[in-house]
């Protein structure tokens, strides 16, 4: 299989069609039209067999997480999801293999309409990149500098999940499969950002784990922050690990849970709790920005937990 | 270091700061705005270790040809450079190979006017992967399928230098430096591609040698053609090989020349030569669209050469 046949059959029309691409997949560049008053958002993101995933994972879920990670730092910004490319670098052009991969890659894209427009394939290790690009009304998007002291820090889902399930996997433990989907198919909280435009003060993705991400939203807007740890929104699973270990680094430092961290004024909280219901997306409020610089975490005992560390580091932390 | 500081060290401000650019590094997303009346080009290409450049070549002229290949894609679409993203996979965070990488990366980025507006930096086997994103008024991009019988079939520079050099390395034969240049620090055509705008019907850019590559114009415009080999532009290396060996391959299907090859009236013919002269970028007419379907190749002596394969495959050719 040649790599120009390899793109005929497995990438040169995924996602739907849409009228804002003028040349899609097939010529030296793609061709796009940005809608007046809008701006464009755009993220890369690589995966690396072996760093972020096991060479040996579902192809169809390494199709999926590639696309998953950028369309979550669309939702972060309240951006509409519009347009992927995507390139593939692959020990060899194994036909079932990329099958599955585009499987898995198609289904997220039709889920939220957008449509793969160009790419590049190439013989090597294993990895993916992904540029997803996204559209929002100028001055809408939601940054990560404008958190404001007083303001309540919220999250989406649950934290802690993924990580949980790569610790099983690294230790060869059987992982429960509602545990493992929330690794290999992390769901991006793309209606929620979207949602979240007029209301949220600030936004990131939690990729790198809560404090880590936290800590970028301090850090931009200039502020500080106190966690409550005991309000941290946990899956059993997750819960139980800390009530054994007394160990938080699952959902303050483990990465690829995919939720949003988000800051609000009190006042439109109960604006934001409506969304959330409408949506069917749980949202909790697990802290507050105060003014002073730092992160406390309270733990559910009163003391204070000290953070080392802040989150997944690609070149700090060996996995 | 950390992937944060590495950002920051080294890629927090490559290029020019542009107006267009609403935020940059440093959040979920890039926010950039398009100006009225015109679309977005944009392509990536991945360069891996081993397969695109040799593991110990110069980090610089990594930077540079990374940068490079995008830009020609640009050229070859006539649109405007305005912004890149970069992804980068590295073995180790080694600070003197990512500052001259970066080197390389922003002499070319300030030589075009280009943006660095994000990424990511993770471990893994050597690898990058860049989008760049040009402007382009709509309607103006010049795409592979416009040529029509009788179009002269044109192109930039010499075809097969970086071929050559190829060769010679890995060979290990000493390759003389202008030769290597060619493979290393490819210039791409962005003058000569955007004052083509209006006058070409069809473009692409040769990173598969001119056989493939002309072979995508044919395809896309449902067109055949015939070159005529004595008129193809050869650097006197090049020439000697051919005289050597009658073996026509360098430049018909080696790769990474990122010279444009278009097709024109001939009644737009010399008003092309006069841009050419005034971007003192060479450009010479090396044969001619046919109706018929087919690649024919005229040699000197009269006689028609075969063409086995098309042009370099990253899947097909082994290194």
């Amino acid at each position: 299989m040649s790599e120009f046949e390899l793109i005929r059959d497995f990438f040169a029309d995924i996602g739907p069609v849409r009228a804002d691409v003028a040349l899609g997949v097939g010529d030296d560049c793609a061709l796009l039209t940005v809608p007046p008053a809008h701006e464009l958002a755009v993220s890369l993101d690589a995966l690396v067999a072996g760093i972020h995933f096991f060479p040996d994972c579902d192809p169809a879920a390494i199709g999926h997480k590639s696309l998953a990670v950028g369309l979550s730092d669309l939702a972060a910004m309240g951006a509409e999801p519009a347009w992927s490319t995507l390139a593939l670098t692959l020990p060899a052009a194994d036909r079932d293999w990329i099958g599955s991969f585009s499987a898995g890659f198609a289904a997220l894209s039709a889920r939220y309409g957008i449509r793969l427009i160009g790419g590049d394939t190439t013989r090597g290790p294993l990895s993916v990149t992904v540029q997803v690009h996204g559209l929002v009304p100028v001055g809408a998007a939601v940054r990560r500098n404008g958190a404001r002291p007083g303001d309540l820090i919220c999250v989406s889902g649950t934290l802690g999940d993924a990580g949980l399930a790569l610790c099983g996997l690294l230790a060869g433990i059987e992982v429960e499969p509602a545990l493992r989907q929330r690794l290999e198919y992390p769901t991006p909280r793309v209606e929620l950002g979207l949602a979240l435009r007029g209301l949220a003060t600030a936004m990131i993705d939690l990729s790198d784990g809560l404090a880590g991400d936290l800590g970028h939203i301090l850090t931009a807007s200039g502020v500080g922050a106190e966690l409550d740890l005991a309000r941290l929104p946990l899956s059993l699973p997750v819960a139980e690990v800390i009530e054994q270990t007394d160990d938080w680094s699952l959902p303050l430092s483990s990465g690829d849970d995919y939720e949003l961290c988000f800051c609000v004024p009190p006042g439109r909280f109960d604006a934001v709790q409506s969304l959330a219901a409408e949506l069917s997306c749980p949202v909790r409020a697990v802290g507050r920005i105060r003014a002073e610089p730092g992160l406390i975490c309270r733990l559910p005992d009163g003391g204070i937990l000290t953070i080392n560390g802040a989150g997944y580091d690609h070149f700090a932390v060996q996995p």
